[in-house]
This record gives C-alpha cells, structure tokens and sequence, in this order.
C-alpha cells in the first residue's frame, strides 16, 4: 500500500516493498493466530479482510491458515502491486479463497460489521492519518470479532558491527519516513499503535498490546536483506515486471534503486554518502558476526 | 551479579536489581525451552548451572522447568543478594533441588562437562570480558549439552511517550553502563552475543541466535517498572533485608535510590534532571497509551 503523496513516504515504501514478500503468518502473526484459531473452531468459514495487502503473500498465508472453508479479501490502493497478487495466491494454491481488490483504507467499500477478522501489516507507518485508517477497520469488524495490525518501529533497529554507513542508512530512511512531520506514521510508527487505536475511538480494555521482533543472523537471510533478494527477483521476472528496485533490498536499493535516486534528488544523501552505505551493507551480509533487529508493535483488537 | 569495580557498573546493577525478580522460564527462557525439554527427555535427571543468579528467582523456575528429578546450581559474586536466595528458593517449593555457591563467572568453580546446560541472563553486560565468561560456561557444559545466555539491549529501549525526561533518563542509564568503555559489557549487550560467543572461540556452526522482547504495557506492570516494585519491597521487609533501594523501580530509584546518588555524584545528572526524570515515570506509569519495550539477544551454544 503506497500512499506515495511525498517522496518520504515513496522512500519508505519502496524499500519495505522488497520485503514484505518473507511475511507469513507464522513469522508475522503469532500474537493473532490464538484468537484467529478461537474464530475458527466457532465457525469455519470465516471471512478475513487484508487491508494493505500489496502483491499478497501475507493474504495467501492467511487463506492457509483459515483452511478451506474461509474466505480472504486482499485491498490495496496500489494497482500495480495488485496486479501482481492473483498469480501469487495461484502459487500458494489459494487462489479459489481469495480475491483482490483496489481500495482505499481510509473508505473501505465494505458495508459495517462484514468480516470476522481484518488484519493489517506495515501499512499504518506510510500514513497521515493512521487512527482513521484503524477506525475504519474496527467498522468493518463483525462484533466479536478482530482487527490485528502490526507495525515496525525503525527507531529500535540494532545492528552489528555499528558501523559508520549502516548508520548513515537508518538515518537516512527515518528521515525520509518521518518526511511528512510529526503526528502521522513514521519511524516510530510501533510503539504509537496502542494511542493511535485509542485515538480511533476504541476503548484501552478492548486492546491487547504485544511487541515483537524482526531479526536476520543467517547466511541466506542476511544476504536476502542486506544484498539482493534473489527469489522474488525470479518471480519477478518470471512474471515479466519491470520496477526492478522493488527486487532489490538493502545494498541494492541504495545503489541503483529508488531510495539512492530520491536521497540525492532530495538532498539527503550524496553519491559518496550512499556507495558508503552499499559498501556497508554488502560487508554486513557476508560477515560471520553480524545481525540485525527491530521491534514491531503489535495489537488485537476486540470488537 | 554485580562486579562494582566502578560506578557505572553499580548504577546499572542497582537498577537492573528489582527487576530480576520479575524473570521465569516462561517469560524469558522461550528460546531455549524447546532444547531443554529434548535434554529431560533424554535424561530427567539434569544438571543446570545459574551463572550470576542473584537472589534466585530464575533459579528457582529453572528448577521447576526441569522437574524433581533435576538439580540447579545457583552462582553469583555478590554474597549480600546470594543470602537472600535459599529463602527464595524455599518459596518456591525448590529447596531440595536447588543449591547456592558464592563464586566468580570468570572461573567458575567446577570441573569440565559438569552441566547438561549453563544458563546466564542480565549478567554479561556487567562484565568486562563477557567472552571470557562464555569460554568458561561453554567449558563446564557436558558435550551435547548447551548454555543458553540472555542479554538486554538497552539501545533499542522504545518508549511512549517520547517525554524529555524520559530521554534523560534513558541516556543517564546509557551513559553509566557503557562507563567502562567500549569492548566490554555496556547498553548494546543484546546485539553483541554472538560476536562475544564467537570471540570465546565457539563455532558458529554451534550458535544459534535469537532476539526476543521485553516489554510493559498494562496498569499493573507499568507501575512495577515505572514507580514502586510492592511484591519485592514486601517481601525485602520480610527478610529484614535493609538496602531499601532494591525495592524501588524507576521513579524511586531517580529519586530516592542509588541511581540518584551515583548520577549526582558523578555529576551525570542534576537534582533538577533527576525530579524531571522521576515525574516523567510517574506520569509514563498512570497513563493509558503508554509502553515501553526493548529488545534482548539471546543465543543457545550447542557444546
């Protein structure tokens, strides 16, 4: 989901994009999946709403995870992302229970009380105004039903070794994802669920609060998130698309993707800044010692 | 376990004091739960070591963890906190299976491959050769068995609200436990196990990393971290025990405790910083959008 109004914003997004395609339920959504399961032994044929759903890994994990009998909807505002999530769900084999939409988080085109659980993942953080996007989720919530979201909070990222250029990147991409100024989403955006969703008009006893994390030490992850993202690079190409910065993660992305080309048309960066952080990133991903992680915040909420 | 060779080391020892009763298998021992289990399968009748046990409350849950046939050894430098232990342990229903040494992390008083698993949590980052340490665990754990360490990293602390008076008090806690200067144990302890378990001379084919969190979101546990930790000041009244700072979580130990002793005289913080920061915990403590949380790395260390 790109609401790519400043370029901040467009720097956030293309470079979560390259990422979103690792989420699965069992990675991404522990703190849910107890309450997801209660739904489900109640009555099977549960109807899920994935409101930001991009090109629709997460949407395809959680047809899986509903089984046979439930249903799920994929929303995003970014057609050419959507374009890509029908192929996707044909992979995964899910295709007969799920379907795409475009649509708008802050209008979701469903009547009131429509789904059982409606679930949303780093979506919130490229947003103005977060606490009506939840609102809105909540609405579309069946009473005694869910609404789970979770969200990053790039002000916890930790890395090691500390190195000059990785700090010089988280720099960079909070700047860029705090460009739109204070009270919205932004580099913070996982410790500001809980008031957002107050903000949204729901009550703190209908809020369960939990935080996560997001981690890399292995070989193969490192070099997916530090180097370049060779699976998704395959499926890319497979299916003939050309945005080839969003195949491209850490390195990459500064190099020759969008996040380099925006640091230098805004300022934020200079070609020696950015081959500083490439270098940096590509050290990281091969070194034995290193690792990285960040905390997500996460909440359910009761309807 | 307190090595207060200087005091930075002290105010990060005080503070990280009331809290270590609040730790159980069950909420910080997740990542090594399943390896633990495969051992008592294999064997009920485990030997566990508790490096830097202090007054034993892990201790004891480790001993509950492994059953009755099992037997726990509790360690810690400090003799002040390790007198409080057996009574502990008592408590619990564990006294039969457990056992208190007064001894040094550094040479652990114990022959080769003497435990199925060493476990150490909160410690190394008082150290000033924490891969020392490492060495000497990993040297009495028996082959197949393993050690299993946990370590705050207070650099990714994220809190809301983003209050001045928090930020003090985060870069006051900071400031005094990185006081040894770099290389050792210091606010970035998390992040650096698995370079220090390298340095120790582990394989990193043996090394399996994790990164968890901590983190306080409800009315009853923001008032144990943000103002007066009531269960452990009662039970410290019980046991006559009289260094009353022990008792007082973050608001108390600003204000009345060591931290703001040590700040003072140290200059690190004023009188004036340190009433900034007591009332910011206060207020952090009774609202209802506030939480913090932090990531700890942890690694299990196959022998």
């Amino acid at each position: 989901m790109a609401h790519t109004k400043i370029e901040g914003e467009a720097v956030s997004s293309a470079l979560c994009s390259s990422l979103h395609e690792l989420r699965t339920v069992g990675n991404s959504g522990k703190y849910f999946l107890p309450r997801l399961n209660s739904l489900k032994e109640a009555n099977p044929k549960l109807k899920l709403l994935d409101v930001g759903c991009g090109w629709g890994h997460m949407t395809a994990s959680l047809a899986k995870a509903v089984g046979p009998e439930g249903h799920v909807v994929g929303l995003d505002i970014n057609e050419d992302t959507l374009a890509l999530a029908p192929e996707v769900a044909k992979r995964a084999d899910v295709a007969d229970q799920v379907e795409f939409i475009h649509g708008d988080a802050y209008k979701l085109p469903f009547p009131d009380a429509t789904f059982d659980m409606v679930h949303c993942h780093q979506v919130l953080c490229h947003m103005e105004k977060p606490w009506d996007a939840i609102c809105e989720m909540a609405r579309v919530t069946k009473p005694g039903g869910i609404v789970a979201i979770r969200e990053g909070d790039l002000d916890s990222e930790i890395v090691w070794p500390q190195e000059p250029g990785l700090a010089k990147f988280h720099k960079l991409i909070a700047t860029a994802m705090n460009a739109r100024g204070r009270g919205g989403g932004g580099a913070d955006s996982g410790r500001q669920l809980l008031p957002w969703t107050l903000n949204a008009g729901l009550k703190r006893s209908q809020i369960t609060v939990s935080y996560g994390t997001w981690w890399f030490d292995t070989p193969e992850d490192k070099d997916r998130w530090g180097m370049l993202e060779i699976p998704f690079l395959e499926s890319l190409i497979l299916l003939k698309v050309t945005n080839f910065f969003l195949a491209k993660a850490m390195a990459a992305q500064v190099r020759g993707g969008m996040v380099g080309e925006i640091a230098k048309k805004t300022g934020l960066a200079s070609g020696n800044d950015l081959e500083e952080m490439a270098s940096a990133w590509e050290d990281w991903a091969t070194r034995e010692d290193s690792s990285l992680a960040m905390i997500h915040g996460e909440v359910v909420i009761e309807k």
